[in-house]
């Protein structure tokens, strides 16, 4: 069955990603989130703070995906090139955005004690022509859309407050729903059959294995994803069988 | 100044961490270790278990890296194609690897209790041909490497066991050295440009600006990066300089 949903691509920018000094929070939060509203999360990038890198990424896969999502560089400092990036990826100029300036200066201006809205957070609210704001309730600084393109911060609170400010506006579709059953003292090769002939005969289920290790023991976890319901807790229901013909004690959820 | 080392790429394999199921830790290991070997992880894609998209995304990347590496996929179950879909891309017959055959049939021999070595288990010991195995102390099952493309686990535990098997036969080149420095109560927009001004008289190292949340105190922390130690300790040197004519205290080292 053809999954014609809407689909997502993100884009992670960020030299701190790459070297692992930061272990990435966006990607499973964006999964979740995007799987909830029917838009599934298909590819990731993960890309340097590099300008080449940042615009052919943007070019090759905004044609290929519903709705593109980046995260990272937004800031005020040298390293932050995404949103002039944007501007030369859709080969528009990169201006100062008449909203975003004056609700960043008013900001600014009610600080206490005082913070200057000098340059370097003047070029926050520079963006491509055309693109319309991603407020949030946590920073000043605003995200932006332009064309099926949403640029985010990085920082993880910044941005699920930006999602959040999007979501409403993405035409979403049947949402992912998915069920999990685990079993302790299972191995996978074990019950690799079985479980093939249910993934078989189950269309429009996809299911998926995932050995676990953890010091109350160790086993498999089957997870049932699909966009009806009725389908995924029948094939839930199947493993579950399986795994208690088995000689296992299925548990639905995930493991502790 | 152009960065001539070898360079990485990363493929994570895993539907569960598109979904946002699970939250990768290989990214960050492999960006780790990499950097360390001097073969600076350049680029991550997370696609799906799709035949399609490993194919695809396997023959984009290959000629782009020095090396490839990919996570995931390589179990027992349906779900595991990653091993057939590299014999696609590579254009060569996917068969029973002998030595592999020859080291489960006789661990699983030892087993107590019994462990079958059933087909399920069989297939994890086919591969492309001409790929030689990539063993670990944690797992029966080894991963491969055909080409520069090196194909491992996605259990983290099984996957590191791999990498430290590998790593030894990589050729590397000039580690990246990396030093930070952080100050709390500082606003990246208000040192943006005095540090923009250092990232300009740094050639060779390469400054990143990341802001910090924490209950006891909020701040900025910058991060030198290189493969000159010396450049980088100066570059940091003045990072701190800085932060101090601005009335901060640095601190080296990351924020706790």
């Amino acid at each position: 069955m053809t999954d014609t949903r809407p689909t997502a691509c993100l884009i992670v920018i960020g030299d701190e990603v790459l070297s692992g000094r930061t272990r990435d929070a966006n990607i499973q939060f964006l999964g979740q989130r995007l799987g909830e509203l029917g838009i599934p999360l298909r590819e990731v990038r993960v890309i340097p703070d590099d300008r080449r890198a940042i615009v052919s990424t943007l070019n090759e896969v905004r044609p290929r995906f519903t709705y593109v999502f980046t995260t990272g560089g937004i800031g005020p400092t040298h390293d932050d090139i995404t949103s002039e990036c944007v501007a030369e990826a859709f080969g528009v100029p990169w201006v100062l955005h008449p909203e975003a300036y004056a609700e960043m200066a008013a900001d600014y201006a009610r600080r206490d004690p005082p913070v200057e809205f000098n340059a370097a957070r003047q070029r926050m609210a520079t963006m491509p022509l055309g693109a319309s704001l991603i407020r949030n309730a946590v920073s000043v600084a605003p995200g932006f859309r332009i064309g099926n393109v949403f640029v985010m911060a990085g920082v993880p609170k910044v941005m699920q407050a930006m999602f959040e400010a999007i979501a409403p506006t993405l035409e979403g579709g049947v949402p992912t729903v998915s069920r999990t059953v685990h079993a302790s003292g299972v191995f996978e090769g074990t019950i690799a059959a079985p479980l093939g002939a249910i993934q078989a005969e189950s269309p429009g289920v996809s299911l998926g294995s995932y050995p676990y290790y953890r010091a109350g023991g160790s086993g498999v976890a089957i997870v049932a994803r699909g966009t009806d319901e009725a389908l995924v807790e029948a094939a839930i229901g199947r493993v579950a069988a399986m795994l208690r013909a088995h000689g296992a004690e299925p548990v639905f959820g995930e493991p502790a």
